[in-house]
């Protein structure tokens, strides 16, 4: 008899940074899933049936037996709180609630703070060209800049604790991924890739540390080959 | 005797968007609380004593017995997490896992979503007057736009249900009220005031609901007299 597919469903394409920060935490859970690509040049996202899970029309949505939901790292706190003393890394959301709120915390820092700049210089390096997109280096030069201040806090922090919420692998740091894996991988901007590679030593440490783990090589391995 | 000071401390300007969210949320779970002013004009959120609270310098940054933390929307998590159950609004961050992930995703779409250009709104129209600073008409105009759009999903949303999460008033509520409240008292601009009040038939009956609560008007009335 043939094995039924797994109940967690996650829409959109793996490339897409919010896509793979939620499935960076299903591999970290030991959650198995299915990947259901849309076809978003077909504009799938905006579709109505598509738009009744996710009503903003972006990417990823994520169902399983028990409900429908959006927004990535709300995703991944469900999961955390579901599976959480059950699955995979036990300590990836807190076992206690000054962990919880550490954790909290930096995942909102990512979200606020490193998140908007980040996210801008992804699309200008690495999708921009992809998609035939003129640059825009004016935008690429400001946001830089507001990233290294970011940069400049976390270096700090990193040296006091081994990851940013103390001295656990947490989603806080795992919500990263992705934007930093596009600017340090867009290899025609050796410069950006320095800002995380080499100029700061404890983010350095850091992006070596969680970038190496068995769940983000899992899912990097789902991106389509060049 | 003299009673002793309340153990949680909030540390920044009641009138900064991010500190009234933690008010609002301090209010709705009547937990006593000791606002204390920074001076931010004499950078006092810059200073060594401050950073060591608050690394990324802004505000609120936040005290109790056990812990130090920033960024309002952590803070109102920890709020609700450690006095869930016990005191004041009990729905305010969801009593079960299915609950707390809807207001986590809505909590996420606000902050995500509405958030960027509400805030930019309430600067050039609240803000940049007050501190004479010349309003950028092509920043008010795009980011109108772009909240127009945001309203639009609300809208549909609460024909559904009467708050974004479901039927309880949650902190996926509470967390809008500081930045519509800029927009709406800005009395210059009555078109941004009508994208709440009038042109959005279930967001202007949300909006009457959530900022009419007693909670909201204890924030209001620490804001500094015009």
């Amino acid at each position: 008899m043939a094995t039924p597919p797994p109940a967690v469903k996650v829409y959109g394409p793996a490339l897409s940074t919010a896509v793979s920060r939620v499935l960076a935490c299903l591999n970290e859970k030991d959650i198995p899933f299915q990947l259901i690509p849309l076809n978003m040049s077909k504009g799938e996202h905006k579709n109505p049936h598509f738009l009744k899970i996710h009503p903003f029309g972006q990417v990823p949505a994520f169902q399983d037996d028990h409900i429908s939901l959006f927004e990535s790292r709300a995703i991944c706190r469900y999961v955390c709180e579901k599976h959480g003393g059950e699955k995979g890394n036990k300590q990836l959301y807190g076992t206690n609630p000054l962990a919880k709120a550490s954790i909290d915390q930096w995942l909102e820092a990512e979200g606020q703070s490193f998140n908007p700049p980040s996210s801008t210089l992804v699309f200008q390096l690495a999708f921009a060209p992809r998609m035939k997109i003129k640059q825009d280096e004016g935008a690429i030069r400001q946001n830089k800049e507001k990233l290294k201040k970011v940069l400049d806090v976390y270096d700090k922090r990193l040296a006091e604790t081994r990851y940013l919420a103390g001295d656990e692998f947490t989603l806080a740091d795992l919500s990263h991924l992705p934007n930093i894996h596009y600017l340090v991988s867009s290899s025609d901007h050796e410069d950006t890739a320095a800002l995380f590679t080499s100029e700061r030593e404890n983010v350095s440490r850091w992006w070596t540390e969680i970038s190496t783990r068995q769940s983000w090589k899992n899912v990097i391995d789902l991106y389509p080959k060049p």
